[in-house]
This record gives structure tokens, C-alpha cells and sequence, in this order.
């Protein structure tokens, strides 16, 4: 029983998710249903590295995928893009052992989040455009106090599929792209909405609503703060899946760039 | 009566064109309401640079604006975009003279095409998707064919609005960037379809499927060719619009660029 190791790109737009419902377009439906068209025959086992909710984007999600019978993976490959809609595109596919799993085998987790500066008529689905000026420095002063082991129990909403609400994060990156601030947040792995809350908590201080401090005051006691601030899912991308023996990351940059043209 | 230049912006995707229709949604139809709304009057003039057809976007289309009442330009921009649909936007809004007409007073438009040589979950509304390899060289070579005054009437529909179907047209450029291939199509005036069918005529080429010398060929003798071969709107951009004094043209780039996930 071959296993294949799927990396996946997807605009989350027109999807409610990741994760396979009976009444609903998702990602992971669209997928199944292509893979077993273009394998003729309905896999035993197709799981994603982890769920991303409605609208948000992957630029390289991973999953693994048991088949019955073996497959040439360039041209089956070839086949399922032939069967998914243009905002699903599997990037890669190969073989792998029975030891890799998706989920568990993941070390390392990283998100994109791309928060514009300017009102632009093409990038709309793929930021958060803040209208207010953002500063950068208070951001990173916030998003040092992050880093490292913390509760993040403000950060998330209640999810019976999470023990615990302690996540290991690595330093986060913050960076401007010409109109674009790239927020690049990782970690081992994620709880729900903590994100999309973590970012729009870093903006609100980044717009002077919210000091520093006031920002890490949020791991110390319960607060329904990062819950109102959480940032709009159009911004954010699953960048990368890492598994042990991966190479580094690479530097930060945009996921979908857009031209500016010099005005006047 | 003051008269206001206006750069636009604008993802055609949702639109049926540029121009006003009574019962289609256009760019220019959505504009007009919301330049109304922010000036609370009825322009009395309101016209494009030229018409694009459903589906094209715009880098920076220019129209002018005939207000009854004096405005001040930034604010009342900020105005009409906050009453723009995000896929409309207004770049830049400046007071002219009189003696500046939006279509009549312009000495060159150019249109940039991007081709795009994988299939990308991201860029679908943005670009054409050539599967097949595309060589650049003989593109390049038909290209100059095309450059200087020739009639092109196999390019267009009959249009009842163009009295003769002889364009002159600036040398083309075609150039690689990333999966993009760009091409810069410019010239004093264009006819209808015929950048589209141009573009579709030299991927032709490039995918091997015509020379270079039929390609020129159909600038000799009609043929039902480049009307067969017309590019999809997805890829085309109105780039820019020039007018007496403007600087020259900036170096090709893409409109819309998305990030390559590296394999494996």
C-alpha cells in the first residue's frame, strides 16, 4: 500500500476550510474527489498536516495519501491538477515511507500574514488592508514578548481537539515589502484562531491602540481582547510544513505581490 | 466648471468592461455612482481614455471629470474610493485644464499581457496559463514584424467607431520574469481585440504552432487566424496611458506577481 506526500497550494477564497464536510466546498473535499478520480480508486488514507479555516490561503500545505494499487507520481500528479479548480494546485507529489504522517511527523509549522498599507483593486483577497499608519518597531517590541513558551488561552477559542493551550513559538518576523507588512509567526504547532488573533493584536499596537505591554499582558490573565481583534482570514497563508532533515527557512517575502504604478 | 483628471485602477474580472451599460455592471457605470455620491452632483462630463473589453484589468486607466462645484482633489478621492466596490480603485485625482481631454488629448497608450507558464492556485484571474513550452525567441522575432505602421484589420471586428483599421504600433517587448512571460504592447491608439489577438498570434508562435513569416503574413492578407488565436481577457492590462510631457515608459514588471514555493 504506496503512500504519497502531497504539497498543495490553494487560494482559500471560495473554500470553508481545509477539512472535509459533508455540506460544504473544501479544499480537502475538492482533493479527494480529484485523487480518486485520477488514481481510479478511493484512497485508504488522505490527511493534511492540520486544518486552515474558511478564506485562508495555503502556499504549501502537506498532506500524505494511501493508495491501493502504486502510481507514476509525475503524471498522476499531472491528472489531479487536471481535476481541480484553478485555485487548488497540488506543487509537488512523491513517495514516501509508511513513517511519514502529515501531521505527526511535522516539526514545524510557519504562517504568512500580509497586512497592506494601501487600497489596492487586485490583492484585496489575499491581505488585510489597515488604513491606519502601522509602526513597525512597537510591533516587533511586541512580538519579542511572544516568543518562547506561553498560555495562550486568550488566543484561542475553546477546541475539544486541543489539550492544552501551551505553544512553543520561535521569534517572529516582521518586515515591510514596499505597501505590505509581512508578519511570518512559527512554531511547532498552532491552536485554533491563534494567528489570526496574535497578528491583529501586533496591528492594534502597531496603531497605537495597544502598548507593548499591554500586549503581553494578554498570555499573564484571561482576556477577550485578542478575540475582537482577530485579523480577517484573507491575509493569511500556511507557508510551510517542515518536516525533520528540511532545509531552513527561507528569508521572508510576499506571497502575492502586486504592482504599484508611481501615481500623478 | 472644473474639470479633474483621474487615475484608475481596477481588477476587470467581475465587470462587463470599461464602459457604462444600462443593464450590465461596468467599471465605469460603478465610478460614476460613486463620484456622484462623494460630490453630490451629477458630473456633467464623464469619460475614459478608451474603452476595455469584460474581463481586462487596468494598471492606471485615466479619465476626466466635469464637476459643477469645485472640489478638494485628496479628500474627495478618499471619498469616492471608500464608495468603490475594492476591486475599483482611484490612484490619483488632480485638477486640469479645460484643454486636457481623457481619450483626445492621450499620444500613447500600452497594454501589458501576462502569460503565464504554470498553473498557479493564485493568479488564474490575472494571467493566461500557456501549458505547452513557450519559446521567446521566435516570439521576439514575429514581434518586430509587427512594429511600425501596419493595417491590421485581421486583428479586429468591424466597430463601427473606427474609421480605418491602420495602427502604428511602438517595437514590442517580451521578456521572462520567473514563470511570466511579459509582453508590452504600445502604440498611439488601438482597435478592437486586436491586442488580444496580437498576443494570441505570437504565443502561437512561441508554442511552435506558426513561423515568425506567417505570422507577418497576416498583416498582408485577411485571415481568419488571430481572430482563432485570441488571448483571454484574464491576462491583458491597460498600463498606462501617456499624454504630452509624461516621462517615459518605466521597465516592463508584472502586474501581479506570485511567489514561487520551492519543490521537494
Amino acid at each position: 500500500m504506496p503512500r504519497y506526500k502531497l504539497t498543495i497550494e490553494y487560494a482559500g477564497t471560495r473554500y470553508s476550510g481545509w477539512q472535509i464536510q459533508a455540506n460544504a466546498r473544501t479544499v480537502q473535499g475538492e482533493l479527494l474527489r480529484a485523487i480518486r478520480d485520477a488514481a481510479g480508486e478511493e484512497p485508504l488514507d488522505f490527511q493534511g498536516s492540520g486544518r486552515t479555516d474558511a478564506g485562508v490561503h495555503a502556499l504549501a500545505q502537506v498532506a500524505h495519501v494511501d493508495l491501493r494499487h502504486g502510481v507514476s507520481p509525475g503524471p498522476w500528479r499531472r491528472r489531479v491538477n487536471d481535476g481541480l479548480p484553478s485555485d487548488i494546485h497540488v506543487l509537488s507529489a512523491e513517495p514516501v515511507s509508511h513513517r511519514f504522517h502529515a501531521r505527526r511527523s511535522a516539526c514545524s509549522r510557519s504562517y504568512l500574514y500580509q497586512v497592506c498599507r494601501r487600497r489596492t483593486a487586485f490583492a484585496k483577497p489575499y491581505v488585510w488592508w489597515v488604513k491606519d499608519p502601522v509602526a513597525l518597531e512597537p510591533m516587533r517590541e511586541a512580538a519579542a514578548r511572544f516568543a518562547g513558551m506561553h498560555d495562550f488561552r486568550s488566543f484561542t477559542d475553546a477546541d475539544p481537539e486541543e489539550s492544552s493551550t501551551k505553544v512553543a513559538l520561535d521569534p517572529i518576523l516582521i518586515e515591510e515589502h514596499g505597501d505590505l507588512v509581512l508578519v511570518r509567526v512559527s512554531g511547532s504547532h498552532f491552536i485554533w484562531k491563534m494567528v489570526r488573533r496574535l497578528v491583529g493584536v501586533l496591528v492594534e499596537v502597531g496603531r497605537g491602540g495597544l502598548t507593548p505591554e499591554q500586549a503581553a499582558g494578554f498570555l499573564e490573565e484571561d482576556s477577550p481582547w485578542p478575540a475582537r481583534l482577530t485579523a480577517p482570514a484573507s491575509g493569511l497563508f500556511l507557508e510551510r510544513v517542515a518536516y525533520p532533515g528540511d532545509p531552513p527557512a527561507p528569508p521572508i517575502r510576499p506571497a502575492v505581490e502586486v504592482r504599484r504604478v508611481e501615481q500623478g
